[in-house]
C-alpha cells in the first residue's frame, strides 16, 4: 500500500495549530468589527474568465485551473491536441479556476450585489487562496488572506483607519512591526524622467524587486533594460529613502526638480493627510521606493513587515500584508467609478513569525476540564449521566470511550492535558461518588456526584 | 464588458448571511468543544490517488479534478489525444482533485501523523467541500461539512456521546429534528436471505434510495433485479419500521427466523447499550430500513432530519446530517484495527432549514454602535482621535469616510443599522463635544467627547 501524501505547497493543521490560527483570526475579527467591518465570502471556484487577465502574465500561470466535469475532450480542437498546445487547450477543456486572491472576487461582488450594497461598503474576508507557485520558506501554494476594504468612498480617513488597523491587530498580537508606505502619485510625478508610459511601467516592474536583487540589482537592470537615463532618479530615490523622517522626505521630494509636477503635489497632500489622521506614528515609515507589483493600485499603497528583535536573526521571510487604493477595480466587470482602498494580512507568515518568535500564549489549549473513568462496563451509563449534568453547567469534559485499564485512560488524560480525572469504581457507582483527581498534583478525594461542577469552578 | 457570473453551484455570502453562518457554526464549535473534540483542517486540494476510489464509481465522476500546471500535455498519450478519451487521459493531465469529504481526508491525517497523536482522537472539522454535482435546491457544488470523529476506540459509549452532540447543538439552534439510527449488524443478519455478498450489496444500494423511490419502488426495484426472493423480507422491515417503539422493534427482530445470527445479536446488543446512555430518546428513532450508501460503515449508522412544524410544508431538502461506525476506514491508508465513529452536520442545508422556519434571532448585527460624522475636513482628525479612544474603549465605531454631506452620511448610519451618530460642525470641534444623535428616537443631544463612552455605556 501506497503511503499517502499531501500534495506539494499544502499542509495540515494539527488541533495544536488551529488553536494558534483561530488564536491569531480572532484578533483580527476582534478588531475588524470594532471598526465596522463586515464579513463575506466567496467560492474557492471562480469562472476563469472572472479570474484571466487581473494579475499579469505570471498571475495567468499561477491559476490553479478545474478540469471540467464529464467528457471534457469533446469540443477540444483536434489540431491543438495533436500538437499537445498545452496552453491553447486550457480555455476549451477548464472553465473554472481557484481562487487566486480576495480583490478581483470583492470586485465582482461589489459588481453583482451593486443594489444590495449601502457604499461605503466596509468588508473583511478570510479565506484561503491557492498558487501554483513554486513552494519555499513561507510561501505556500493554498494559503490563507486576511483583507479589509474600504469600497465606494475616496477619503484619505479610509488609509488611515486600515494602517490603525495594522497597528491594532499587530499590538495586540505583540509582534513588532513597520508599516510601510508610499503614493503612486509620488511614482507618477516620475513619468518626465523616464519619457514614456512603457519605460515608467518597466520602471516600476524593476524597482518592485529592489528587496530582492538590492539597490545594485536595479542599477544593472535599468542599464540592461536601456533605462540608464533613470538611473539617477532611482539612486536619488535610495539616497532620499534613508532620511526616514516623514516631514524631510516631503521636503526633499519638493526640492528635487525632474518631478515636479501635479501627479507629486497630489500624492504629497494625501500622505500629509494619512499621517496627520494617524494617532501614532512610531511605526509608520515612508518609503519612496515602496512600488507594489499589482497595476491596480493608483494612490497609497502600503506594506506591512516583521522587525521584532526577538525573533532569530536568520528568520526572514518577507512582507506579512500590504495593499493599497485603487480607483478602478470595479471597472474591470462594468462598473465604474467606484474608488476604493484595501490591505491584506497573510495570516500564515503572521503564524510563522509568531511561531519563530516564540510569542503564541502558552495557555492555549482545547482540554477539556475533567476526564471521566468507568472502571466496569456497568458504570458507563453514570458516568455518561455525570458527563451530561457538568456540560450543562458548563464544564468542558469527556467520558473515555470504553471502560478499559484505568492506567489507559490516565495516560490519555495526562497526554491530552486534562487538569482532574473522575474515577468512577463500583465503591463510587453504588455511593453516587467520584474518586477526583488533580492530574497536576497527584491528589485524590472522594466527592458526592453533585458536588463536581462547584468543586471544579472553586479550584 | 461581460457581467460577471459565479460558477453554477457556487455562492457569494453576504454580511448578513455570514452573521448567520458564524451563528451556526459559533454553537456547534461550542458544543464540540465541551465534548473535547479539538479542531483540524486539511488541504482543500488532495493528491487524486488519496482520493479516488474511496467514494464508488459516482462518487469519482463527481470529483473535480485540478489540471496540472504548466505543459501539462507534454507526457499524455497520444492515442488517449486521438480518441479524445477523457476518462484516460484524466490520470495524465491532472493529479490532484478538490476535497470531496472530510472523512477520507481524516484517515489520511490520522495515518500520516499516527505517532503525534494521542488516541481516542477526538476532532472537529469545519471546510467546504466540492462536488460537481447537479444543483438543485438544497444540493451545492460547493458546501460546508461540520465533521466530528473519535478514532482509535470502539465504545458505543462515542456513539452516545455523537448523538447527544446532534441533540444538544440543534437545541441551541432551536430547530427540531429526529436522529434516525439503525445497525448494520442487523442488516448484514439479512446476507442468509439475499443468498449471496454481491446480492446484499445491491440490496442496500436499493434500500438506500428508498425515501426518493418509496417502498414499492424498491420492490419494483428488488424484481427487475433479481432479488425477488428478498422482497419478503424487505415488505417486512417496512412494516416492523412502523412500530416506532425501540423495544418492540427489537422484540420483532429477535421473532423474525430468517435473521436469526450472530451479526443480529451483535447489533442488538450495541443499539440497547447505546439507549441506554442516551439521557433523552424523545427524538431518537431506530430506522430497520436506514442503510447509508456508503460502503465503509461497519456499525451503528445514524441520519438526522428536521422535524419542525415551523417550515413551510413544501419545505423539504433531505436530511441535515448522518455518519457511522467504520472499523477499517484507515485501512485504506494502511494503517489496520483502528475503529472510528463520525458524524455530519450540513451546515448549507442547516441553514437553509433554519431560514424557511425563521429560527435565526433577530438582534444578529454587525453594525457598531455609532457613525461619527464630521461636517467639514478640518474636524477629521478630531473625529479620528475620538474614533480611537471609543475602540480602546472597547466600542465598536466608525468614521464616515470623508466630510460628505450630512444627509448622506446619516443615510448611510440608518442603511447599516448604527444605534448613533456623533455629529461634529465647528462648534462641536472646537468645544470639544459632538452632537450626539440617537438614530432610533431621532433624540439628539450634546455631548463632551469624553463623556461619549459612558453615555453610551448606560443606555
Amino acid at each position: 500500500m501506497e503511503k499517502p501524501q499531501l500534495p506539494s505547497g499544502t499542509r495540515d493543521f494539527s488541533p495544536q495549530m488551529m488553536l494558534r490560527r483561530k488564536y491569531i483570526l480572532n484578533i483580527m475579527e476582534s478588531v475588524f468589527r470594532l471598526h465596522g467591518f463586515g464579513a463575506i465570502e466567496t467560492p474557492s471556484i471562480e469562472n476563469l474568465k472572472t479570474l484571466q487577465g487581473k494579475y499579469g502574465d505570471e498571475g495567468d500561470q499561477l491559476l490553479f485551473k478545474v478540469l471540467n466535469s464529464g467528457d471534457f475532450l469533446s469540443k477540444a480542437n483536434e489540431q491543438f491536441l495533436a500538437e499537445k498546445n498545452s496552453k491553447a487547450l486550457i480555455p476549451q477543456i477548464a472553465d473554472r479556476g481557484l481562487r487566486y486572491d480576495l480583490t478581483v472576487p470583492l470586485a465582482r461582488f461589489v459588481v453583482m450585489n451593486r443594489d444590495k450594497i449601502h457604499f461605503p461598503f466596509k468588508r473583511y474576508q478570510m479565506q484561503p487562496v491557492w498558487r501554483a507557485d513554486r513552494p519555499q520558506k513561507g510561501r505556500y501554494r493554498e494559503f490563507w488572506q486576511c483583507d479589509i476594504d474600504v469600497v465606494g468612498a475616496n477619503s484619505i480617513v479610509s488609509e488611515a483607519e486600515l494602517v490603525e488597523m495594522y497597528q491594532e491587530v499587530f499590538q495586540k498580537l505583540n509582534l513588532g512591526i513597520v508599516v510601510r508606505f508610499n503614493h503612486r502619485g509620488i511614482l507618477d510625478a516620475f513619468l518626465p524622467v523616464l519619457g514614456s508610459q512603457e519605460n515608467w511601467n518597466q520602471f516600476m516592474v524593476i524597482i518592485d524587486k529592489a528587496d530582492k536583487i538590492g539597490e545594485d540589482g536595479v542599477v544593472n537592470e535599468l542599464n540592461i533594460k536601456n533605462l540608464s537615463h533613470a538611473v539617477d532618479a532611482w539612486k536619488w530615490l535610495c539616497e532620499t529613502r534613508k532620511i526616514g523622517d516623514f516631514n524631510q522626505t516631503i521636503q526633499a521630494l519638493k526640492s528635487y526638480e525632474p518631478i515636479q509636477n501635479e501627479s507629486l503635489n497630489k500624492g504629497i497632500a494625501d500622505l500629509q493627510l494619512l499621517c496627520n489622521l494617524l494617532g501614532d506614528t512610531s511605526n509608520v515609515q515612508i518609503d519612496l521606493t515602496l512600488a507594489r507589483g499589482l497595476s491596480y493600485y493608483t494612490g497609497c499603497v502600503f506594506e506591512v513587515v516583521v522587525n521584532d528583535k526577538r525573533l532569530p536573526e536568520d528568520f526572514r521571510i518577507g512582507s506579512i500584508g500590504g495593499g493599497g487604493r485603487y480607483d478602478n477595480l470595479t471597472g474591470i466587470f462594468g462598473l465604474k467609478d467606484v474608488s476604493g482602498v484595501g490591505v491584506s494580512f497573510g495570516l500564515d507568515r503572521i503564524y510563522d513569525n509568531l511561531d519563530a518568535a516564540n510569542l503564541f500564549p502558552e495557555d492555549l489549549t482545547d482540554a477539556p476540564k475533567l476526564l471521566i473513568c468507568a472502571m466496569d462496563h456497568e458504570s458507563l451509563v453514570y458516568a455518561n449521566n455525570i458527563s451530561r449534568e457538568l456540560r450543562n453547567a458548563g464544564i468542558s469534559n469527556e467520558v473515555y470511550p470504553g471502560a478499559v485499564k484505568i492506567k489507559k485512560q490516565l495516560d490519555y488524560a495526562n497526554a491530552k492535558g486534562f487538569g482532574y480525572a473522575a474515577i468512577i469504581g463500583q465503591t463510587e457507582f453504588e455511593n453516587g461518588t467520584v474518586s477526583l483527581k488533580n492530574l497536576f498534583s497527584g491528589t485524590q478525594e472522594i466527592v458526592e456526584a453533585k458536588q463536581i461542577s462547584s468543586k471544579l469552578n472553586h479550584e
